[in-house]
């Protein structure tokens, strides 16, 4: 059985309980919000999970072997050390902080602690990812990646209607980069390792936060692009284009199907079987990584790798959050 | 009427005769080749032309109107300046020059002596372009641009044999951004004029040249991207990306299918019909300019713009003709 406390009540978290229920051993012991209403209206919807109001509590409760962090990425590092302080795993949802530094931080104070945290970038834990990194020999050397997620969010309008919107906010460490440009970043750092160039260029809104954006970056014997976008929808598909063949991804957040398209034109449909959520096998992985702590480093690093890029980026397209700079390397 | 020389026999030039076919009026007087066999083959397979080896003889001579020049890149200056001076006009095959300086001076040698001369940037003739440019304003304020073109060629197997081969010659002017990307950058500084800024980088070979690449293009308000490959395929159309709604183009170099894909989910399938091939809209407006220069100008600008940009992407990914720098500005 893996006990879970919850951070946060938003829609996300109404998923992560679902997930749960696909996963043998899940159990939802606490929602933390800060209002006790809302925390009580939150898991009348769910479970039979207790209402925690104070943080420093939940720390300490001895309810709780995992924390599920879904609140906005700027309250992610306080709340993560916290947690792994008080000796609990944490699953954190991406980004997993401001920038590289917070991670970093959050990493050494959950190897002090003896305790696991992980970057929940859901796609690099379904059986998608398995199946991209497999079909990778047959592409022959790989000179051209693009991952793109393009996608016009609702909230988009209320930016447009100059209202103030968490998902826009440098104050919570957000813009899309950070909130969908993740979902490339991550699997293209886990997949090649971290790029030796990063040139980024974004649309900003007046607020600084980037509504849309692209990462140029260069390896010794390729380049990738990660095009993202808050503001406007994509019909395209992400690609990892090799000599001798490209792999075409339909959904770079969620691969459903997979094309192999031979340098000889001929091509080769790779259906993705992925009978639970994406959610459910994160938290079958996180069951693993508490018996196996070094499972999760593979994943650590490329968490950490991604922010890097994605610090770099931010610098040259001049998106700054608050958080920047605020916590030197101990 | 209107009588061409070509200079070249490539396939190209085998293409550009077809299409001529298809245009009132055309008739094919001279064909060029250094060697005078060649000529006669070239001649024989095609048309009634007289075959001249001497570039100085076809540019006083008193049969030809316009002069077709599909030589290699490097070449196409010296060439098309000869025939200028000669008061010929000149239709040049992209890419119109090997840089943006030897490009302002060919144009400044047509003003001189009372002629035209265009870049054969083809799609930008056909009926595509004008259906493009009309479906912009549905797409509302537009924050990305993805134009690609990336096809493995089969040249690139000789090239992997270590052989030499002109189209990934630097001595040539050539490679992948002069050959195939320059189909991107013409349309986008034709649509959206010259950007800001240009962030470069490539896949070089050996010898410099670039297989493949990518353009990261900023403008005040959006973000544009140039992807070319020589080296790999890719399945993914182009698009314009706007908050309203994006336009999907199937193929940038020719566009045949066009979809309208609106924020609200809803699409809209354009065909675009292009009874002629795409040369023989080339051919004729070539005629249209003849009898008003002024309506090159624009397509002059864009050859211009996009030279510009391809220099500074080249210089930026180290990629670097023997000449750029011959020319100063005169």
């Amino acid at each position: 059985m893996t006990r879970y406390a919850t951070i946060g009540t938003s829609s996300i978290v109404d998923l992560f309980l679902e997930a749960g229920r696909q996963v043998e051993g899940f159990e939802h012991t606490v929602a933390h919000s800060r209002d006790s209403a809302r925390g009580e209206a939150f898991v009348a919807r769910h479970s039979a999970a207790r209402v925690e109001t104070s943080l420093d509590a939940l720390a300490v409760a001895d309810d709780v072997d995992v924390v599920y962090i879904a609140s906005p990425n700027a309250l992610h590092h306080d709340q993560a050390v916290s947690m792994l302080a008080g000796g609990k795993h944490v699953l954190v949802e991406k980004a997993a902080a401001s920038n590289a530094v917070e991670f970093g931080d959050m990493l050494r104070v959950a190897e002090e602690h003896g305790v696991v945290i992980v970057e929940s970038v859901r796609s690099l834990f379904d059986p998608s990812y398995a199946a991209i990194e497999g079909l990778l020999p047959a592409l022959g050397p790989v000179r051209r990646v693009t991952f793109g997620y393009c996608q016009r969010s609702r909230r988009y309008d209320r930016i447009l209607a100059r209202q103030q919107v968490n998902i826009f906010d440098p104050e919570m460490s957000a813009g899309g980069l950070m909130d969908i440009g993740t979902y490339c970043v991550n699997p293209l750092v886990r997949l090649f390792g971290e790029p030796d160039a990063v040139q980024a260029a974004g649309f900003l809104l007046p607020n600084g936060i980037d509504a849309a954006g692209t990462l140029l970056c260069t390896y010794s014997d390729k380049v990738a692009e990660v095009l993202y976008s808050k503001a406007t929808n994509s019909d395209a598909p992400s690609e990892i284009q090799g000599e001798n063949a490209t792999l075409v991804i339909d959904v770079i957040h969620n691969p459903r199907h997979l094309r192999l398209l031979h340098a000889d034109h001929h091509s080769q449909d790779v259906h993705i079987d992925k009978p639970l959520s994406q959610q459910a096998y994160v938290l079958q992985a996180m069951d693993q990584f508490l018996t196996d702590p070094s499972q999760a480093h593979p994943f650590n690093r490329a968490s950490l790798t991604a922010l890097r890029v994605m610090d770099r980026a931010r610098s040259q397209m001049g998106i700054h959050f608050p958080a920047d700079g605020l916590r030197p390397p101990r």
